[in-house]
């Protein structure tokens, strides 16, 4: 190993010393921003070689914990890659014999065979100081949090050694909810691309992955129960689906992570993939007297539609653990509806009238009750909402036209609901520069309401909607630009309003990303000491 | 190989035939569109195993001609990717005995190891019958341009069988020069980021990679004459620089796909980075009577400028064989000038009185006095011309602002000069959705002029600046945007008019791109057969 060449030049590695110490920047940050946190100059060697994670002795996990277990080989490799990748003389030099270092993990509840949820509490506390560090937290959640801020902590000098300094880090979420959502039915994404952007939203601390799996374009999920969905309504049957085992996949690399995945079975419009594989489902449009041979909405007036979608609900209630799934309910277009004419009997029948946005309150009344008896919570649009303010109380509405959200949030959380903001993050919406600042100026409580109705808020969503994004962009696309709002989501408000503050910090975070193999792109121009080499 | 079990098997492959002959769709697109293109729905299958280019009895080259070589190899392997990567029995059955397919190339002059120059014929004759191809240029460049549309003509069934229908090109291009301008100063691109980016404008037909080497951010061009230019001036002396044999690399990768690579050494402005590393070659600033410590554009008013200058000319001359320099003279900022009383003393004995384009112009035309002596042509940014509108007759001036190119053309070529029109492809200026649609707008020759005015522009230039692109997302920032822009400069303007039509021609060939692994980003909602795998 390198460091034993260097004993017999003690002359020349003790000028190197004081070079060195010109030379390391002080690297004191943490992304997203720790809710406290305090560092001194004083900084700690660390080498590879005498480096361990362990369970602190009063921990309630020990060895045997999956997700902890995995955890610290994940951040071993993360905080020393090329150690890890073999050339453990690569760059590194060491001026006098290492000394261990040690990183005790003590968790208050077991929980390492479980999934997060909305109620599980992510502080932590961390203290490092010499030769050691101690991470405390109550699950094992708030420990892969309290990891990875540790594993940002630690830098390299120049020549490879590692460092880090003595650090006293109090940390929590400001909210309970930070998601994002890919869309995988305007373009399929590859597997690979979902366990990666999975792997990059753990460095932002995002923790709800929301799966928008299917659209009118493409219906990439592999159903168990109605397979001829995928088989006919996929862009390719076998090519651009996911089996059931991908599914299982994403949950796991999504549980080790400490992220919950909420699918979204939108509906009844943006079905038109549905379609293809459940005939009578869809509302058939008219032309005057005749079917026009295109379809519309689910057909929210037959019987069999609900016994689909319940027969679909129960699946994915079965494949899918969150205790949360996302209904959709969104941009309902009324013209075919209105265009069939048992479509207008059945609006009639049922006192109706003219007003469709009732017939889709009441299909969607149906199916988030369906929802309610498989004991999940829904996750609706705003537009539900819009058209029936009297929707089940704990279902949570989800806020994304942009122009109007403070007003919306006000009258939401007035009608007692809990809410997501999801508005101001349509990431898919580029632009030139750095669209990232936008992130500082949203104020998610900044609403005329109750401190109680503020609560009610309880979180928010980058959305990367798929029409112009596949595997080819949607790395550079969404980082470093969704870690904007990640920190937001997170981190203390007070302390997190400027984005020029915020700039450097995300600058190096972005650098970090690039060394951990996340294809960020550039905030400005500049360099990375560890540029981007997967192309 | 997989053919042989299929003769046993006659009833079931002829009632295949059937079914292939529905799904598989003519695929008539070659991208950019060639000046005429007629194909009927006969169609050639390929294989493999049997086909072969080879040089017609009549060619000026014929084998060792290291060209066309190089690109027989390459584009077999484009061609045929699957039996390259050795799984010859991958996805491909065959029906019957495989037929031999020969594309003979026959070229009139030799030039095989030369470079592609302004004056290079880049016409071919392209003509695909029943088991053979014959293509026929004037130079190996026009036979390269042939090869890539030959390339392009070929297309699998779902079995993965080849063919290619009979179709007979006449093509050449509108433009003599279709260039593509990269910025590795704002950031540094790794040597494979500019190899492969010469791989796709190949793909497109660009003809001229414009290298903006150096700026003020960073100097990465290693120079043997001076190299403490980048040893101080890269953003890292030894993982951001371009080495001597870096820049070969790139002129030979080049030169193999017919790409002409002219590098810029912008000047007296944007030269930041050069100051690091040649004392007393930038202006130094003034604060009322004493230096600010700051330094501006390059000294003009100093023989040692122009002695450097000569110096880092002749090596340019020496490393870059295109007989093209870029020269720069853009965006210079007289601030600092005006405060140093040298540079005012200087003014005064010129007679310049307090206008500092004079100053500016004097310069440049020193510079570009020094090139036309080391006989190279140069090439300058607009701003050089407009401020001084008498400048030498053959030096070619591009335009880079706007708002008022097409006056700019007016006047450029009525005082002469040629003229090279990037305005309108600023293509790091991205925009949600489809802004590749700009490109088809785009008219370099419309504006108030003689037919000898309109001949002078003798192209464009796509400009990928680099404030916010490195190798994270060069490429899918590139392509597909860049072809529209491609498209514009190669084909016939009146057939090229329509953003609508030239859509699905843009999605094909951006999955084709895909397939031979660029990360194109999607057009639009949808997928290709062959996603990105890159990941």
């Amino acid at each position: 190993m390198a460091h034993t060449g260097t004993h017999s030049q003690p002359v020349r590695a003790c000028l190197l010393l004081v070079v060195v110490s010109v030379w390391v920047q002080q690297v004191d940050g943490v992304w997203p921003l720790p809710q406290q946190l305090d560092q001194s100059a004083d900084r700690n060697s660390l080498s590879p070689q005498r480096f361990s994670f362990t369970y602190g002795r009063d921990s309630a996990a020990q060895t045997g914990c999956s997700v902890l277990d995995a955890a610290f080989k994940r951040y071993f490799s993360i905080i020393f890659p090329d150690f890890t990748k073999g050339s453990e003389n690569g760059l590194q030099y060491m001026w006098s014999e290492p000394q261990p270092f040690v990183v005790s993990v003590s968790v208050k509840t077991r929980g390492c065979d479980g999934y997060p949820d909305e109620d599980s509490d992510e502080s932590y506390n961390l203290s490092v100081s010499e030769g050691q560090a101690v991470l405390r937290s109550v699950t094992v959640w708030g420990a892969l949090r309290g990891l990875e801020s540790f594993s940002q902590l630690v830098y390299q000098d120049d020549y490879g050694s590692y460092f880090i300094n003595k650090t006293e880090i109090v940390d929590f979420p400001r909210f309970a909810f930070r998601g994002l959502l890919l869309d995988t039915s305007r373009h399929y994404l590859p597997l690979h691309a979902i366990l990666k952007t999975l792997d990059a939203m753990a460095y932002s601390k995002f923790n709800v992955f929301h799966w928008h799996i299917v659209d009118d374009p493409s219906f990439p999920y592999q159903s168990r129960t109605f397979p001829d969905l995928s088989n006919k309504g996929a862009f390719h049957p076998f090519t651009h689906v996911y089996t059931q085992s991908d599914v299982m996949r994403v949950i796991e690399h999504a549980r080790m992570r400490g992220i919950r995945v909420i699918p979204e079975f939108d509906s009844p419009g943006h079905t038109q993939s549905w379609g293809k594989g459940q005939p009578n489902l869809l509302t058939p449009c008219y032309k005057g007297d005749v079917p026009s041979g295109s379809f519309g909405p689910v057909d929210p007036t037959v019987d069999t539609t609900y016994k689909f979608m319940e027969s679909l609900l129960k699946e994915v209630k079965f494949v899918f653990p969150d205790s949360y799934v996302h209904l959709g309910g969104d941009e309902v277009s009324f013209a075919c509806w209105q265009s069939n004419p048992n479509v207008r009997t059945f609006m009639e029948k049922m006192g109706f009238g003219k007003d469709f946005t009732k017939l889709e309150s009441f299909y969607m009344e149906s199916i988030m009750n369906m929802t309610a008896a498989l004991n999940r919570t829904s996750i609706v649009w705003q537009d539900v909402f819009d058209y029936h303010e009297r929707i089940p109380q704990d279902t949570v509405l989800e806020i994304w036209k942009g122009e109007t959200y403070q007003a919306e949030l006000s009258r939401m959380t007035k009608a007692g609901h809990r809410v997501l903001l999801s508005a101001p993050w349509y990431i898919n919406h580029i632009s030139y520069g750095q669209d990232w600042r936008n992130s500082y100026a949203v104020q998610p409580q900044n609403f005329s309401g109750t401190e109680e109705q503020k609560k009610l808020v309880i979180g928010g969503e980058v959305a990367m909607w798929g029409e112009y994004v596949d595997a080819t962009n949607l790395n550079p696309r969404l980082w470093p630009r969704a870690c904007a709002a990640a920190e937001r989501l997170w981190s203390d408000e007070e302390k997190t309003l400027n984005a020029d503050l915020a700039f450097p910090r995300l600058e190096k975070f972005r650098c970090e990303l690039l060394r951990r193999g996340i294809q960020a792109e550039p905030l400005f121009v500049g360099h990375c000491k560890h540029e981007y080499d997967g192309l």
